[in-house]
């Protein structure tokens, strides 16, 4: 099956949420046997419950990380910003071959933030993408440029986390 | 592998992600080897996408279903009631049995909200959880009592929704 027609959603905000919702899109769609590829920018640092899961549900689920390990170096950019330009370049591609009906650039709008990709980029990203594919960005701070030219954008706003409470990232929780 | 202790998590809020945010989790979970059942209220109306990709991700993944086909009755909430009264005691049986690490009541709060499950039952399943289980509640307006009672709670607050648009619920997206 195919999508009629694709649409451009964010999820932003502080809050905990924004790629798990995008997962949860991607495991929805993947049942209704959409094909899915979640491209994660900004994550090098290794492998998630997500990539595991994302083999289960193999032919339709690709995951793909960028990043370098690691976080990003905010004090000097450079190399951040290489890898993250050559992931966006790959991304590109990946989406306007039209292959996948659900195409997720998860922290993409993070990426956005440390100026690793420009908001040009990333508007155009979303101009030029197949009519029938559905286009999702994660990241907190989306600007105005980004929430003007989406279809859907929703907010996750923190309320209470329990990191302040001191609990640290869990295996299977968090990541 | 199984978690050394579990929260208590709520998504509330008026914008598109609550569900699809504990999906996400859900899929996480499954991918790290944990056992999720996601337990869903007022929701007879039929199988999502999430069914489908369930069945490839089980033995680990289990999804329930109740409510009524169609829509609550708000005018004679009565069986509505009666229906959510028997899900809610066999969640409780599931979520008590300890069996599950992730245990996510998708739309209790709004079940809550129109009266088909008390406050203080909810409270109560929170408070008794499994040391080891991650609950996880769903549902727009979650009141107070709740809010404070949980570890993380996060608001999905709608910025833009292309239903205004006029875009009607989709296979593979929203359903």
């Amino acid at each position: 099956m195919a999508l009629e027609r694709g649409y451009v959603q964010i999820y932003t905000g502080n809050g905990k949420g924004k790629t798990t919702a995008a997962l949860g899109l991607a495991l929805r769609a993947v049942g209704r046997g959409l094909k899915v590829c979640v491209f994660q920018f900004i994550k090098g640092g290794g492998l998630y419950g997500e990539h595991f899961a994302a083999e289960k549900l193999a032919p339709l689920f690709t995951i793909i990380q960028s990043g370098r390990p690691g976080w990003v170096n905010t004090k000097d950019i450079t190399e951040d910003r290489s890898v993250a330009q050559e992931a966006f370049a790959r991304a590109e591609i990946l989406l306007k071959s039209g292959e996948f009906d659900l195409f997720i650039c998860d922290e993409i709008i993070g990426a956005v933030g440390f100026g690793l990709i420009d908001v040009e980029q990333v508007l155009e990203l979303m101009a030029k993408k197949p009519e029938k594919s559905e286009l999702v960005l994660t990241g907190r701070n989306a600007n105005q440029q980004l929430i003007d030219a989406a279809d859907l954008v929703t907010e996750m706003r923190e309320i209470k986390h329990y990191y302040k409470a001191g609990v640290p990232a869990r295996t299977g929780i968090e990541m």
